[in-house]
């Protein structure tokens, strides 16, 4: 079973939506399975992270927004802004795609563990994420 | 088939389990298919990496604690400790899950392929790994 | 289903190979499902990036040139030449394995996504790449 949702984003970030992949496992009917996450973009990713202290999120940014910040001046790709390149390169670094096996009719993330799109973009987005599972 | 694997940490470094990934793919009696490892924490995380000369798991913990060391001083999450924030940035830059094709009953690693558990954290750790295998 | 294709690779760089992975999702009758990537090898890795402006491209390989230089002076493994454990640094921090759900016998890629090798050492090198797709 398959399913596409749209994240709206706001700028750089984590934006977390654990919630609407447990609620399509669920309403798909798999008890045992896998659940696959991809995202269709090249200037945002995916990761999951630590869902209880919000500073973990915001330290995430920060270190990404550190180790591929915006005036590295031997860059060529400059055309889509000054945020478009280095927005491919976190991309590169984190995740496209995200494999969570499912037990019990939910996705058997830790305790701590949250599903998130990680913007990259400074401008507004409309992100689109494939959600799909097998069981 | 799913099953769950306990690993016990003793400080930060790469601990492999692939004989515990091969052996659990030869029990599940699955012949062609996909295994997908996923670990449910969030300051430890997986890594495919060369397991024939342990100089490269070392320089490569190595290389985390020098891209996200403990005294970056813009950090806001440092209540449960100084290593614990790098810890989330390095499982962040690697993995959370790893798919990997089965055939012939196990699974398609390459010649010098390993599958480890990164541990990010100076004190000991209980690390819980979900083996998954559909065929 | 599964096939095992070879990219013969003549540097540094990314490798597209978008076309043989929709091919062989063709070939293989899938209509709905889950493509699975890997690569077996631990000194090159895989990528999905923009594959408009091969800039994109130049740029990450650069980015990671300087992120994991040939001249760290504390690397222990360099027995294999100086390009072979910034290699498997460069690995580390990208990708082993990718998943990608298909639909109506596609993968589900975004408009600008491309599927790359992405090869870390200067020789040339046959990679084995197994592709692996379940309906």
């Amino acid at each position: 079973m398959q399913s596409q949702i749209s994240i709206r984003t706001s700028g750089q970030g984590l934006y977390e939506f654990t919630g609407e992949a447990v609620e399509f496992v669920s309403e798909s009917g798999v008890v045992e399975g896998l659940l696959t996450v991809f995202v269709r973009h090249t200037s945002c990713s995916l990761l999951v992270q630590e869902n209880a202290d919000p500073d973990v999120c915001r330290d995430l940014n920060e270190f990404f927004a550190r180790i591929a910040p915006e005036n590295m001046s031997w860059l060529r790709h400059t055309m889509e802004g000054p945020d478009d390149m280095p927005a491919h390169i976190k991309s590169a670094l984190t995740q496209v795609s995200l494999s969570i096996p499912v037990a019990n009719g939910r996705p058997l993330l830790g305790t701590w563990q949250g599903v998130y799109l990680f913007e990259h973009r400074r401008a507004p987005h409309q992100r689109k994420i494939v959600l799909h599972v097998s069981g």
